[in-house]
């Protein structure tokens, strides 16, 4: 029977990633079973699959990966009221305990104790079904498609950096990196009330890109090219220094091109992952007195982010720029691995 | 006549400090003139002197120092209302444009077009006599002496710190550095609620020194200690990590010790100033969501401060190690560059 | 020559609304002189007309009305850096003492000592010239038009309001009072990202006028309506209860629909002016901990909404209902008595 | 055997509280079960014994009555690692539902969902033992006691009405109202930095009591004061309108007087408990911009308060004015009905 079948795609160890039949589990209380739909591929899956680890979560195990997810519940455990068999869901891969000091205050993205989809030892969702807190699963209005929904996840990465950094109606801001969080930060900050973007990139294309997207403005970052150069460039395209900068590159480069460009008693947070120091202009920092915030997933982010594809805020669309099947996972895998695509989208349905 | 002598302490150029007479400036509209009485010596005095320049701020021409200031209204000039002949009065040493969007926003410490007393190309104010805005002038109650009245300023940039890291209630805080304004940022921490402050120095007498005026926990870096071990020695120490640090030594280690240390979605506020750029754990940034913010000179701490000194809720007194005549000035200086004391204090009153 | 004429729009007394011949004046230091352009009748303007005062603010000498004003810098006083003749600007009415406490805090609309336009004592400026403070004098770029920029004036008080609201994404708001602050709040809000705004009032025709200028959701209030039951019908019509209440009516009912209609958490702004005091279900506010909070005109919005209307995240054309001359000054005034239309502007340019 | 015994206060209605043996409850995974040592007799307990009910909450089986209380732990469930066997603890009275959206946002004093001790229909825990959820329930440090453990829930009411009114250093606060929440207020505000706080009261003997426990001005309110004259007298003994003002009385002579004389931009706090409506000034609430916020129970207060109590930053000892035992509990309750006490305390230690 068509129900039985999950396939999962598992990585079992670095480079090796396989798609095998998993045994599907049953909701316990406060759970729901989901059909999965749609699966978006992250630059972390990417790099679990081609490196073994990211920082200090090494997959020692096989993990299942895939944290970027929409689906239709499948099962509903005891004690859930809010979902029903048949809703159409997008999920916060966040588990957290509920019960820590973090959870108490509203910063569930602390939580020393939570399971976070696919990063290891955690498994992911990259199957035909998993099974999830159900606090942490939230249903889609019928017009929010599976894509979008799936879209939730770098979408509140972006919007939590922009939350972080204050972002309102009025201000410029400078994104550095122009890669799908920086896509996804961009368009938080437009739907934030931002009156100019100005995104900077390494990569001609990516900016190209960026610009279809919805940027006001771009900036092409050369080798040659230094921080304080760049800054006054950023401030002569968008006619005023940036009120806030948000980093998605993680290069030591932009980094010291946020402070530099931000307008004194401004925000720099801080996304993007690279090496674990950097060098950066504290004197600078103090003397402007900029804030440099690091921002770390997200937290009460989805009814915000499904509220405004609903209503039309923002426009997720045109960044799913790639299709596969489940069945298609490692092809899949590849594209996103180089680079030509900006959101690599794997439909699980079957 | 003794009301015509204005001797006054002027840096000629680096080294070269003198005592001369100067003209007594009369007050303009808006201003006052004030008979000074006590002037702390502040690091940035000395380093004047001593090496001509602090950043970009160059003594290009002679340069009148100080801005740790108390005295008495001696001169009103037109539509000042709310300062009397006789008043005693602390100064803010800022004179900004009040139009500015930094100045209309409530963050005259950002003004581009600041006066600031002893800056160059600025002049301060250890003289008999100077004219100062009488905004920015601040009537004393009878209970808080002249020399409290000279350590607002450093109070100031201790308060300042602190409410950028939003010290409150509760809060355990590490403060890095036990110089004048390490103890000055423990003394304003306690007073906003904290209920416990660990400082850390290199050197032990300093520590010793803050115990005395306060500090609840020390503790003696030395220099073979990494950063990480050093922040879990903190958090043994306080039974906690500490929910916010205030670095007060312009040191690279203690940067790096301030994001280790602090708590996740806890705030790092920089005040030290030392080389133009470090390097930082930015990945325990993110992954902690940490806040480093920067904190330059103060805004709107006078009054709080002075508060403070009045109901009692500091106590600054024990501060004040060493006391000079104005005639004594350079003698002063040596013993501030000597490091031996904490503050010194010159009294200009005849 | 034309540029002698000074025609005024001058109330004498209570209903004695005059065009007059007045000097012009010459700008001092830190001044500008503005030649009008367009000037918005404010609904205050016509109340000292027809009331002769405002609460404690009375008509007891000759009052320059207007205060809704673009125009063209046609003088420029000493010191002056930021604006130069022939700029198109547009004029926040308030001149402040900018020393005060208030003033240094940021917050201006509090300040004791300010002058502002068009409420007694102090002139406003519906006339073809007047003088104002430059820091209250914002440029105004090529693609804002002047009645756009006179329309910056009722757009601050509805953002001014929105911000004390904290509207940000993902808001419901609810509007009560749908005339032209009401309007301009809800613009305000859905710029601030409300994904909808809900608005109420007791005339069907302002709520259709509503629905053109974009207001998501319109709900007609009866005679015989509860408060309570209108507050469930709001949360009926937007899905859940508002995040947020603007109320912009005056009405003690509106103030209480506001409590009951908020959820929990949620805060009530009330800009309306009405009855000295209104009673309002204090049980409610506290187990739902809402925040009421006044909002008086405004403060730092005119590079915010001008920013807003440069980059069209609002449209405040629609606002515009009728149009006049300087000369029609007393027909403008009667056309905007009779209620029959939003916004209507008296052109001063010759 | 002594542990069989679990004699409890039980309301079976409106008059008709007896002390009965209950069966002791054995704890389910994350529950601890508490050996009660002391319980604080709130004004509530007193309410529903003589009224049977509080607003809508209304005492319809019988209703086990306390929710000030402190404990050893004496059985720990499954899953329970931060507390153990013979840990003294004080007690949060929530249960929340830990996965609502206020839960989620760190404000979980507003879960719809909530069980809240001795709040019909959820029993309270005046008895020898209950049981309670793990992660409400907090270690107490050696220096603290179990009388001071139970007060920590009226300091919480305190504490987060002064958290709500951003009280802060240097603040001059008006606390309306000298019953046990508002000396509560009045510790939390001295804790928080406030530099003077002014109590009012209609009963004198109150005034005097607060003056002992630390309040630095009380005022005294008669029968024929206006709140307008009352508001000039409390400024007058500041020596400036309060910063923030925190009703405590229920009293709707005491929320008019909060908005007359709180300064401009400031903010009054509403926790005291009257008429469900009061009529309130409008027009100055908006003239001035006050923040009229309701104050509801408390959130994450118990870390904050035990640390207050165990470091010394608050003295809650002095309120403790009677102390009975849990055989003696009708006795206790006829003592807090008298208002002859402030916190009369039941020890339920065998």
């Amino acid at each position: 029977m068509a129900e039985q079948n999950n396939l999962s795609a598992v990585l079992y160890k670095k480079g090796d990633l396989r798609l095998v039949d998993s045994p599907i589990k049953e909701p316990g209380p406060g759970e729901v079973q989901i059909a999965v739909q749609q699966v978006g591929i992250c630059g972390s899956d990417v790099k679990y699959w081609k490196e073994g680890a990211i920082g200090h979560f090494v997959v020692t195990k096989p993990l299942l990966l895939g944290h970027e997810i929409s689906g239709v519940i499948s099962r509903v455990g005891e004690g859930v009221t809010h979902l029903k068999i048949g809703d159409r869901v997008a999920v916060d891969p966040h588990i957290t305990c509920r019960v820590c000091e973090f959870c108490k205050a509203g910063r569930y993205n602390m939580c020393p104790k939570v399971y976070f989809l696919a990063t290891p030892p955690d498994d992911g969702a990259l199957a035909r079904y998993f099974v999830h807190a159900a606090d942490f699963t939230f249903k889609l209005p019928d017009n929010v498609s599976f894509e979008e929904g799936a879209c939730v996840e770098p979408l509140s990465v972006g919007l939590h950096g922009c939350r972080r950094a204050g972002i309102t109606l009025g201000h410029k801001v400078l994104v550095t990196g122009a890669g799908p969080i920086g896509l996804c930060a961009m368009l938080s900050a437009k739907a934030l009330g931002a009156s100019a973007v100005c995104m900077t990139d390494i990569d001609a294309s990516r900016l190209e890109f960026a610009k279809k997207c919805g940027a006001t403005h771009t900036l092409l970052v050369g080798r040659d090219d230094s921080e304080e150069g760049v800054a006054t460039r950023v401030s002569d395209i968008l006619g005023a220094m940036p009120d806030r900068t948000v980093e998605c590159s993680g290069a030591q480069f932009a980094v010291n091109l946020a402070v530099h460009a931000t307008k004194p008693g401004g925000q720099v947070v801080i996304i993007g992952h690279g090496p674990t120091s950097v060098s950066f202009p504290v004197v600078q920092t103090v003397a402007k007195e900029i804030e440099i915030k690091g921002s770390f997933r997200y937290v009460n982010t989805w009814p915000t982010v499904i509220e405004m594809l609903s209503c039309g805020k923002i426009d997720v669309k045109p960044l799913v720029t790639h299709r596969y099947r489940l069945e298609q996972t490692l092809e899949a895998f590849e594209m996103a691995k180089s680079g030509q695509g900006v959101k690599v989208m794997i439909n699980c349905g079957q």
